[in-house]
């Protein structure tokens, strides 16, 4: 297939002539229009509207996480031409995330360019401005600088991956800075904060406010059996025992982080290298490992973070918390430390747990910092604690 | 909705054995195994099966680019308890892209957790293996590190986003690298050449093989109207008349790089800061810039990779090159290279092009390299070209 090469010129014509179409469908829709759809759309007053063209389609639904309740969706209208449209809201400023579904088949917003991946699954996105989502959005700031960078952990016997943000200013400088582990959920992998977290954006953006201070952010893939994300490590030889979440209660991702992380990023990075200036926080299953190397490996962090998780009964080890929970606290106490925060949402599936955490510091006179959101176990919480959590640190 | 907390302990298990369950359906299919769907599933002989749970479509079909034609498609079948499945192949090793379509809406493949984004299009993806793809696969070699890092472009007037590699060794070392500026298509930006083009694995395979020389591997933005990708710059203030591609004959981005990128390259990393360690490389508009910049900017590069560009009448800005093609031409020649580097598919939209630049470099007599293969304007190609232009290099 040779084409005549002024094909080159129509072709930059018409890409831009298409880019250039940002604009809503009117009266004209036609089939040929169907890539000049815009969706989603945002309107002034934070209302949204959603579209898709599919003239074949009987019915289309749209499930977006603004949406109350488990599963919950809503149908979109199809007009004469077959361009279904919704509008939604307005909604509160926040980052969304949605699909559609036909026939059973989940799919994304064809129109969005905006996509996440929570885990296995992908989304379109939205983030909706506001005061209360300026944080997440990019700003007209410095910027920091997101670093994949591979380490070696003799503990889990792998070469490993991980993110590791350095302030803006970090490579033109001099300085010494420190340093806050970051760590994700079950499920996820080293890419949650740094995509679904907007770990960048908020931080970039509380340091600019000078709300926190510059500091190192090193993202871990939590999940001992595994090197990285799906598609970004070596074929393994055989599916490993402690793949994905299944390593959750052995405590060995812990071992590597303090043996094996801390000592790589100390001789890598210009850190301050003392528990002083160092941070370690996560979600549910990272709060949970923020829990362990915070009992367990006392001495190393003057701040602890544990959001979304607290004392279950069994902890995923199958052990019993409360069998040895005093012991392990009071290593803790023993030691000092700066600060214990402890945030949970009032609809997390783990906000008795929370309060268990709470009501075993409080028992044993170990000061914390208590913050009770709304919501569940979600990552608008989680963008919310790692907002008011960094500006507490060092 | 709180559940007792030892929830957790049964959702890690739950989602363990849900990972585990990575078997192929078998007669006990049920609905509620859908989300055990294995898909795609490669087969030893490189055969793959395709799977997608849905017992209520009345159509499937899969469109992936080992297919012949543009919009090729074939159906799925279905089976009695509402799976579809398509078996294909054997395919020979390489990265496959592909999505599946029902009443003329395209959709992921919910199975498959590789996604890739190729301009405003997101695809499912396959790495089938094999000699041909074994240096886009992550093997257990030493990896280099990818930074995304902001820089700052007076001449654009934008702060901008861009992809740094790192070679193995460069954080713990002191050595001082040659540098490759690799720039995408029309289209594209800042996170195709490492994604699509798979640059850090051929980088660290190529380095591991020895086959490569340790390089830094800059990859900008190459539309000179965005800071960066889709939702990770600032929102603009009005639709920028060169945003986009649109900016792509203006030689503007050609200007940037030499003005602001390189400086900012040689004042950041530890580079060998001289035209004998530098070279620069692209695809389509990006091998456009190449040309602009070997012809244009002489006495920054001592090598040029021009991948499925080459000579078209009138250039993408209007001009005809025929004009002063000759007069620009000779430009490079009066101050030396060492390598001037071609590739192009027999069915590339831009193959007579291609032979166009041949034609004029042999008619004034400047060396060059010339790389024909088959297939067409595709990553398939570029990924091949970048596989053989950077051995050539420093």
């Amino acid at each position: 297939m040779k084409k005549a090469n002024k094909n080159i010129l129509r072709e930059a014509l018409l890409a831009t002539f298409i880019v250039a179409c940002t604009i809503s469908l009117s009266a004209q829709e036609a089939p040929w229009m169907r890539n000049q759809v815009v969706s989603p759309e945002l309107h002034p007053d934070n209302r949204v509207t959603f579209k898709i063209f599919s003239p074949g389609s009987e019915q289309i639904t749209i499930s977006g996480n603004w949406m109350e309740g488990w599963g919950a969706s809503e149908a979109l209208v199809k007009n004469d031409t077959g361009l279904w449209t919704l509008t939604v809201g307005p909604l509160e400023p926040e980052i969304y995330t949605y699909s559609f579904s036909s026939n059973g088949i989940r799919f994304l917003d064809p129109a969005n360019t905006l996509v996440m991946r929570d885990g296995r699954r992908h989304e379109s996105m939205i983030l909706v401005p506001g005061e209360a989502s300026s944080l997440y959005a990019v700003q007209n700031v410095p910027h920091g600088t997101l670093s994949k960078i591979w380490y070696d952990s003799p503990t889990l016997e792998l070469k490993r991956r991980m993110y590791v943000y350095t302030p803006p200013g970090y490579e033109s400088g001099s300085a010494k800075y420190p340093v806050f582990y970051l760590l994700h959920g079950g499920g996820g992998d080293e890419d949650a904060w740094s995509t679904l977290g907007r770990t960048c954006q908020i931080m970039d953006n509380l340091i600019a406010l000078g709300k926190a201070k510059p500091m190192i952010v090193v993202m871990t893939n939590g999940n001992p059996g595994d090197a990285a994300a799906p598609g970004e490590a070596p074929p393994k030889k055989a599916e490993d025992p402690m793949g994905g979440i299944a390593g959750m209660g052995s405590g060995v991702f812990e071992k590597s982080l303090v043996n094996d992380v801390i000592p790589f990023i100390d001789s890598h990075y210009r850190t301050l290298p003392q528990r002083a200036s160092r941070a370690v926080g996560g979600l549910s299953m990272g709060g949970m490992q923020t829990m362990n190397l915070a009992f367990d490996y006392t001495g190393n962090f003057d701040y602890f973070g544990v959001m979304s998780m607290g004392l279950t009964d069994p902890d995923p080890s199958g052990r019993s918390w409360f069998q040895d929970v005093d012991t392990r606290i009071r290593n803790l106490d023993s030691k000092g430390y700066k600060l214990y925060w402890i945030g949970c949402g009032t609809d997390d599936f783990l906000y008795e747990a929370a309060g268990n955490l709470v009501a075993k510091m409080k028992e044993n006179n170990l000061k914390f910092t208590y913050r009770e959101s709304s919501g569940g176990h979600t990552w608008a919480n989680w963008r919310i604690y790692l907002s008011e959590f960094a500006p507490l640190l060092f």
